[in-house]
C-alpha cells in the first residue's frame, strides 16, 4: 500500500543516528569492555554510512552496528518490478541495521533493521498535475537465533514485541511474526534461522506519523528484548562441545544471509559496500559434513522445540518444559 | 555447440566411478591417517550418487570427493533457456566434484569437477523423423586457490593443466584458463577466487569420442597437478597468524560458493542434497571486518601476485620473483 502523505526524512535520519548511536553506548555497556570502531563512507552515485563494529569483547564477539542514507536519481527498473510508476524517480533509501554475535554459546545471535524507503517527486516536472506521486514504505523488525533454547527467553522475547507494537494495532504483532517466520527460513533445510520476532515490509498504512511511529515502536523494543536475555546467560558456563556446537549453527546464520536473504544479495550484486553489508556474517565459524545431534540432547532439542514456528508470547508459565525452570523473579 | 553422436553413458559412468574411487585412495595416501567415509544416497526424482567425505586428517582438514548420476522425465524449461527444443526431454546429468581444504595454509585448497549432461529422444515419439535430437554436453575444470603465494606451484599447475589437454588441441588450454579466471571471480569483491586454472561448460566438439577423450585428460590431470604441490608445502611450518590468515582466507571461498556459484545456487534452490552441495565449505572459517594484510607482507603478496590473472604456464624460471627460489630440482 503507497501512502501520499509527504514524509519526512530528516527526521526519520535523526531518530536512526540516535537510534546507532543509543544501541552502540548499550551494548558497549553491557560488554565492559571493548569497543566500537566507527568508519564513515561515501557511495559514489550519492549518500554514505556510518558502520561501527564492536570485536572481540568478553561478552559480544562481533557486533556490527550499522546506518546508510544513499540516494540514486533514476530508480532502477528491478527495485519496481510492481510499481512501474516509480521507476526513473529519484529515490532515497534510510536504515539502521544490527548484528549480534555473542561469544557465550547460551546467549543467543540476533538481528535487527529498521529501514526507510522514499522518492521524491522530479522538480522540473513541466505540468505538476501530472507530476509522479511520491511514495514511501517503512521496514524493519528484529529476530532471535538460540544455539541452546530456553523457552522463558522466548516468551520474553516475543511479548516484548508484542507489547511493543499493540499499541499502533492488535493485529500487528501476529501479522509481523508469521512474516518473520516465513522469511527467515532456509529453505534448502526445511529449517527456521531462528525463533523469530517481528519482520515488516512496504508499510505505509494510515498516515506517515502512524508509519514513522511503527518504526520507532520496533527500534525502541529491541535493547528491552534482547538485553535481559544476554544479562542472564552471559555468564553461563560453557563447555567446548558447546562452543563448537554455537560455531557449526552459526553456519546456518552464513547460509541464510549468503543464499537467501534478499538485502545481502541486492547489496552484492548491486555494488554496496561489501563490509558493510557482510558485517552480519559470524566472527568464526565451521562447517561439519551431515552432523546430527543426538536424541535427547540440548542441542537436539533446539530443533525439536525451538526451531519451529510457535506462539511464544501466548505460552503461559505452565506450559512450558518441565525440562526448563520457571521464569526466574523480575 | 550440439552433437548428434551418440553418448555412451555408461561408459562415461564407469570412468566417473573409478575416478572418484583413484581420487579417495590416492588422497587418503598422502594423508596417511584419515579415510574416506560414504554415503550413497537416493533422489527421489530419479538417480542418486556416492559422496566421500574425509575429515580431520593431518594433511587434509577436510576433503569431499562426490559422484551423482541423476535423471529427469522433463527437462525443465530453466535449464533449456537458449535451448528451447530440449525442454521438455527426459535427462541425466553425471558428474564427479571434488573440494580439497588442507590443514597447512601453505597448501592450497583445490577444487575440481567434471560432469556429462545428456538428453534423449521419447521413445513414444510417433514420427522418428521428427523425434527431438538428443543433445549431450561435458562440463569441468579445476582451480587452485593458495592462501600463500608460491611461483613454482602456480607454474606447475598450470602448466600440468596445459600439457593435459594440448593433445586435444593447441587452442584449448587458453580457451579454458580465461574461461576459468572469468567464472572464479568474486565480482562483490573485485577479486579472483585463485588462481584458476581450467574450465570449460556445453562441451561437445568433434565427436563424442573426442569430448569424452578431453574429460578424460581433466579428470585425470588433477592429481598429477595438485599432489606435488600438497608434498611440497605439508610440511611447511606455520605459525598461528599463518592459520588465522588461511581461515580468513577461506571466507572468499565460502562467499564465492553461497553467492556466485551457479551450480551451487541450481542445487540448493532446486532440492538437491544440502549435504552434498554443501560439502565444498571449509571445515573452520573466519570473518574479520575490513581486514587488510600489512604491505609487503606474504598476505599482501597473495593479492598483488597470485590473485590476478596471470600466464603462469609461459613463465621462464628467470621470470621469477627474487623473493622466490627456483623450482626445486625434479
Amino acid at each position: 500500500m503507497l501512502s501520499t502523505s509527504t514524509p519526512d526524512v530528516s527526521t526519520v535520519r535523526s531518530y536512526l543516528l540516535s537510534l546507532q548511536a543509543n544501541l552502540c553506548a548499550a551494548l558497549e555497556q553491557v560488554d565492559g569492555t571493548a569497543k566500537f570502531r566507527t568508519d564513515d563512507w561515501t557511495r559514489p552515485e550519492g549518500g554514505g554510512g556510518r558502520t561501527r563494529i564492536l570485536a572481540d569483547g568478553p561478552v559480544f564477539e562481533k557486533a556490527g552496528v550499522g546506518f546508510s542514507h544513499v540516494r540514486g536519481t533514476t530508480l532502477p527498473p528491478s527495485a519496481t518490478a510492481h510499481r512501474p510508476e516509480l521507476a526513473g524517480q529519484p529515490w532515497e533509501a534510510l536504515g539502521v541495521s544490527l548484528v549480534i554475535h555473542p561469544r557465550n554459546p547460551h546467549v543467543p545471535t540476533s538481528h535487527a533493521n529498521v529501514r526507510f524507503f522514499t522518492t521524491t517527486p522530479k522538480p522540473e516536472t513541466p505540468n505538476p498535475q501530472t507530476a509522479p506521486q511520491a511514495a514511501w514504505w517503512f521496514g524493519g523488525g528484529f529476530d532471535l537465533t538460540p544455539y541452546y533454547g530456553y523457552e522463558e527467553d522466548c516468551i520474553h522475547w516475543h511479548r516484548t514485541a508484542r507489547d511493543a507494537v499493540a499499541p499502533l494495532g492488535e493485529t500487528l504483532y501476529p501479522r509481523f511474526k508469521k512474516t518473520c517466520d516465513d522469511y527467515f527460513f532456509l529453505k534448502h533445510r526445511a529449517e527456521p534461522r531462528g525463533i523469530g520476532g517481528l519482520f515488516f515490509d512496504d508499510y505505509a498504512e494510515q498516515t506517515f506519523d502512524h508509519s514513522f511511529a511503527l518504526q520507532r515502536a520496533v527500534g525502541d523494543a529491541f535493547l528491552p528484548a534482547y538485553l535481559p536475555i544476554v544479562e542472564r546467560r552471559k555468564a553461563t558456563p560453557f563447555t567446548d562441545a558447546e562452543r563448537q556446537w554455537q560455531l557449526y549453527r552459526r553456519g546456518r546464520y552464513v547460509e541464510f544471509n549468503l543464499v537467501w536473504d534478499r538485502g545481502t544479495h541486492f547489496g552484492l550484486q548491486s555494488g554496496g559496500r561489501t563490509e558493510s553489508i557482510l558485517m552480519s556474517l559470524p566472527p568464526l565459524v565451521r562447517w561439519d559434513y551431515d552432523h546430527r545431534p543426538a536424541p535427547g540432547t540440548p542441542e537436539s532439542r533446539l530443533h525439536e522445540i525451538f526451531l519451529r514456528p510457535r506462539d511464544w508470547a501466548s505460552l503461559s508459565d505452565a506450559q512450558l518444559s518441565p525440562l526448563h525452570s520457571p521464569l526466574p523473579p523480575p
